[in-house]
């Protein structure tokens, strides 16, 4: 509505009055052009109002909201509940068409621009994190895993052939499926020690190793993973890189929660300087606080980034990047940078908490340095059965998103034998407790955690024959 | 809120006038009851308070939803804008865990039971709609096709050598692409017409054929299709399950709107006691009114279905999910059932009018017994050029979803080519307009389809040299 | 935001299909120009979104929705929660300014035009339901009782002599205490038979007598009544405006619930050809279904509605206004007469089941026909305290709004005695129960009514001795 | 819902995984119960989440909402727009009945639990912001102006005889207004000055010369004033509450945004400790942060109070107490005591600033002790129409609020002439600007203001000439 263009009548308010309000409307307006024209994040965060506002408007563009509407298809975004439209604000139709997620669509040009708006926006964020050389990305509303599967099925349709993906162990089932469930073979490489104090570390010479004796034409890519539990530290990306450019193999980086840290960005920067980075895959709700549900598929180069979206078979939900959408106008940049530093802080933080109570426990911090995220607090003295106990004692008091890895626990997934699951090697030599700082973590509740673990250590004491821990 | 065991001032309200409106509580409490213990669609509609009520409680069960909550995870559900929170009713979860859609999550108990409780009710309405034999069912958040490319993988995994899909062709891009998507390789049967007059059959005999001289280890499966555009008719599934049967071959049938008609739910329920059918799949949005983005598989037995959801790589969205559960708890049976009712008889409303207008218009509408939803017109008058503008002239009048099919429009997608692509088959006699009845439209939209093709008719009479008509 | 200005990149969206989707939104801006230009209900009603848009606009007018704001003021329209704003869709200035009602706020344009807005629609239903010659209206934020003192207040200011007002009897509390609120002397004009079957009618004769009788300029004003409750009609304005006339004497009328019933309506056209009425109060929440809380004064001429609105000291409460707004919207005119329409037929429909009740139970339904709304069933056969216990039966059998009006019950209201309380008269023959039809019953109400009725009725009969009955 | 009592089938989820989510639920539940029981604000604020939850609930005690309804009544709380509905939680019944208030709805539970709790925390708020002996408050949904009105007709009822109000001048039109609304005359008392540095003070001599003088039948009462523009400070509400006591006449105090300043409360509470305080006055919007529309009445015995209750003709409103509920919960204690501490420290410093400002540009701040929310700066160099100038220059500039006042300005209001209208005297000296610090008010607010206070006086000292400067 152009209230500028209307001609009220005095009754309804005086001219002057209705002309200095309608100044008052500028401002908005500019950043709505701005948005719209330039796909750059705000500075500065924008209210609900404005963002529902254009969310709105936009959402007026969709057929199904037209006011006359005659739809004699198979699917025409008609939607049964109130509720339902409500909640999406009337985007029903979807992302992509005919089997390609970045394709527009003549009936949903609102949800068109969603989609492309919000793919421009976290680009514009990962630049700003740090990936200065990223050149196209976009959203998929799928889980992490599964879209690495589906970049993994696209690499496969250029070369058929293909069938091994060379991976650097990493305990987190999903990101392994993602290579069976592509009806690949994955080659594990575990990772090594330098020495007991920094933690696990890529093993270079076994992917060199690999590369060379296996048919080149067999191999699909090398997969590697940034964003993991301590004290598994990021994977040597930039000489991977480099390796991957040497034997003229993809490389695929599983780049989870990684975009929340400028530690990882800036590998991720420097690993395509130095070499070969085809595509890297990270999750919209760890890295922007939205819900579970969508992931994003980024490279340094157009071509393999679009392929995976033409392998996208079908349209797709446009939820997931409304959620983006939505979160990044209420952050803006400076809403954004304050989380990272933020997470940052957080993470000195508790890793002082940690060190404290390691001392006055006689245990240890493992000082994985290229690890920004998580910490593992070595549970040396504690038998298994009752370090278990303390991960169990953790949950039932609130705290949730430790995890306690023991020795000793083999898992086979798909067929392939993991020994000391959840330790990312293969003779872990004792129990550790692992936390994560993520970004929305709150100081108090790095404070209650501490405060819990004292507790139900000095439980465990009590309740346990401490003759048995060593 | 227990509000019968609070004592209350007698200053805030008297006695006997909270009982009497405590009374009147209970009918709400017996419909919630009954949902959750039940697990069954209820007869009539929910109002949108109840829905909101429940949806809010289940809500409360996820421990980001706990007032004091303690994360230290990766990832912890926390959302960074109280709109997103607010859209999404506080879920951020999502479903599954560690690469199962169906397992359930301790620190997501509401997400769970959303999931599932919504899975429980697709399978009551599958049954309703005359799928009887359904055993199990779950929701992915996933368009049809990926949908597809899943099952094929998780039957993939079961028999690693095998790379052929035997496919009745059906020119819809994302079928085809959930084929190559994953790595397979279709073998492509046209279909055929019998006569003239009765549209598209599936071809039994190619089938059989190839089932014959192909080695079976390297048959993934038989992929057929239900709904889809006419003349095309529903594949034979009752015959091809024979096949599968016989053959010992699996088969999945791609039911993608199929289950809004009950024409289309008995042939899949005769076609499981006829022989095999080990998945099916089927859109949310077409069948249940949401939004794009969701899919179900379902199965007459537990194992193969089981088999997808283990397939998954990660943690789904759980919006598909609550889009469907809103829906399906505000429609009910009844209203479903309305729903179902109407759009039949929207089918024969538009089937008149058609015929009516091919009357007048000296052309004909195919009588494909087989295709209880889409609806083709011949254009036989119409040279090629002038039935494509036909098309785009109803689509710019604010008419979506029908379809112009032409000759000679060859179309090669990812390295297979098709001829006649849209006609399902390889020698398209004439030109012809295609139109479906979904659920949801309504009698008036009809009326102002067929008023708005017989103004573009009377144009292109007048615009066109009608010399060229044949 | 004017998205027709907007250079969009053909990434967002290709330019051709973005034309299409501007091009459809034409309709809804029209409708938003029609309204705010022409001020006059819609023909269809609007849908929900398009409300919404037109209501977020105007709220951005006000200036506590601009993005900068300085404000140095005791009153800035700040909200202090979130979900405060939301329901009031921001607004928070109120109406009017400095004491009047109707005075644009610099401040707050937009509050002010959804203001002049809401009555200039109003004033466009008044019209359409009969009452052609309205000149003016304006909604108060207060019962209808605390705006017909208002009223009274400034006609009190015109005349500061007058403290008598000519009241023909209605028994409903608020109304009388108006009167004794605004510190004035009610003479209480009983109302008559004029024989058993049609009700009570206004007594002429004893307006004539007091006008005559009393100093004129003591009399502030005749008070008269539309809708009441059975067996009570509808006063009788057309005579009473011409002895205002004749008198000289200012006539309120209270038109409580008479709005929704174009017999009553035309009585007050009439009326105003006839004699005169200066002011006529009626209630939003009867006659629009809104909640509780606003009234409307409306009047024939400009200035004394005027001055009723400068009399209100203070700024008001916008809510009522808003609910009204969004109604009258979302009604449009076929709705609002769908309403009106649908209840003339309920109210034949109720009448009908309670003469058949009544046949069978031997007692009688009281043709009122001066009273369109409420029915009265006499209960001849029952004991008082037996007609008083089948009220309280029918309530906490869900049945409300009905009530049971019994012999011998005096009540006293600010020093005023009224014999048989409940009947506006003084000598009562016997108990009834009164039952009304207001716009937004629902048939089957009426059936679940007479059942209930029913059921009481046995259940009375076998409790009670039934040989006290009459 | 109690989802203790549900046997939930383990599909659905796991036993565990419920039972620790259900023992997550009970900290809210002890919240609820505390608060319907006890009837005190919270400590902390609620979560947006849990306040709806409450309110949901009680709202469903109402029986419009009610599953099954049967309402045969004039007035049945039904709504004709879900947006309607929406936006009032379903509430539609209003607070009060039959003309009282305080009285309890059998048909709204919900309503009425509402009304009642609000007046209950707003009580607990009083008391916490120093007025420790106040008995009794009650919400009346209408403007400050109107309910004081409503006071005076009260009183009036008791002494139907008197008819002066002794009102110690304070410039503000609504606040007069309720005076001759009320159909009374006022006795205005001009405000005085001690010396020309602390501002204006109440004429005690001339209250009490009064109040010997005139027939104590004949005076209503007294009324003062506490918040006020500055440079008028504070009535001397003590020693006018003993005059009250010693005349025997009631005295109201119009406190209108006095609640948010424990300077003005602590007076209201000595004034009682002193002599006589009936009743006292105070907006909810300008306390509390929501919209226009609501007024407090309160007093230290309850009788008064009641009758104000009882003089209201009709049901009113409860969306005003629903905004100050939803407000009060959202801040609690501590969110309320923070506003009123910040308060305090803004008015510091808008005085250093305006000090700052008038030191340089020769001009002077009053130092009115008795005032502590507004400011007033004297003009003493700028002609009249200068002055009025800067105030219309400020405003388009975006600053609301502050106020100029200037010299030989008169105004006439119902028949009353004032002399310097806006000044509270007769004699006014020079032309000044008031600016005041209320609750909610952000320091850079205070900046942006100066700064466009210093542009404003750069302008017009460039514009005007400046020879005619004082």
């Amino acid at each position: 509505m152009n209230l500028n263009n209307l001609k009220l009548h005095h009754k309804l308010v005086p001219e002057n009055y209705l002309k200095l309000a309608l100044e008052a409307q500028r401002c908005k307006e500019i950043q709505m052009k701005e948005l719209l024209e330039k796909r750059k994040l705000p500075d500065v965060g924008w209210t609900e109002e404005l963002i529902e506002y254009v969310i709105q408007q936009l959402a007026a563009l969709d057929n199904n909201n037209f006011e006359h509407k005659i739809g004699l298809g198979e699917r025409e975004a008609r939607m049964a509940s109130k509720l339902v439209i409500r909640r999406n604000y009337g985007f029903g139709h979807g992302i992509g068409r005919s089997g390609d997620l970045l394709e527009a669509q003549p009936k949903a040009v609102g949800s068109t621009i969603v989609a492309q708006l919000t793919n421009a926006l976290v680009l514009d964020v990962m630049r700003l994190q740090g990936i200065k050389s990223v050149k196209c990305c976009f959203i998929v509303p799928m889980a992490t895993g599964m879209t690495l599967t589906l970049c993994l099925l696209s690499l496969k349709k250029r070369t058929p052939s293909a069938k091994y993906v060379l991976w650097s162990r990493i305990d987190q089932k999903s990101c392994f499926k993602s290579i069976t469930t592509a009806g690949l073979t994955p080659i594990i490489i575990d990772t090594v020690k330098r020495n007991e104090q920094d933690g696990l570390f890529t093993d270079l010479g076994k992917f060199e190793e690999n590369l060379s004796s296996t048919d080149r034409e067999e191999i699909l890519c090398i997969m590697s993973t940034t964003s993991c539990f301590g004290p598994r530290n990021c994977d040597d990306i930039i000489n991977l890189a480099s390796l991957a450019a040497k034997f003229d193999v993809p490389h695929v980086v599983n780049n989870a929660y990684g975009l929340q840290s400028t530690y990882l960005t800036h590998q991720l920067e420097q690993a395509n300087n130095a070499g070969r980075v085809d595509l890297f895959v990270q999750s919209t709700d760890k890295n922007f606080m939205v819900p579970v549900g969508g992931a994003i598929v980024a490279g340094f180069e157009e071509s393999p980034v679009r392929a995976v979206a033409k392998a996208y078979a079908g349209r797709a939900s446009s939820s997931q990047s409304l959620d983006v959408l939505i979160t990044l106008l209420s952050l803006g940049k400076t809403g954004y940078q304050d989380l990272v530093n933020q997470r940052k802080l957080n993470f000195v933080y508790l890793q002082k908490q940690l060190e404290e109570f390691a001392e006055k426990h006689h245990c240890r911090v493992i000082k994985a340095k290229g690890n920004p995220i998580s910490l593992a607090l070595e549970l040396k003295t504690l038998p298994t059965d009752v370090a278990t106990q303390l991960g169990s004692m953790l949950f039932t008091r609130g705290v949730s998103g430790t995890r306690i890895v023991i020795k000793a626990c083999s898992k086979t997934i798909d067929g392939f034998e993991f020994a000391d699951w959840g330790s990312h090697e293969s003779n872990l030599d004792c129990a550790y407790l692992t936390a994560a700082v993520s970004i929305g973590l709150k100081q108090p509740e790095i404070d209650a955690f501490i405060h819990k673990l004292q507790q139900c250590w000095q439980d465990i004491e009590k309740k346990t024959n401490k003759d048995t821990w060593q």
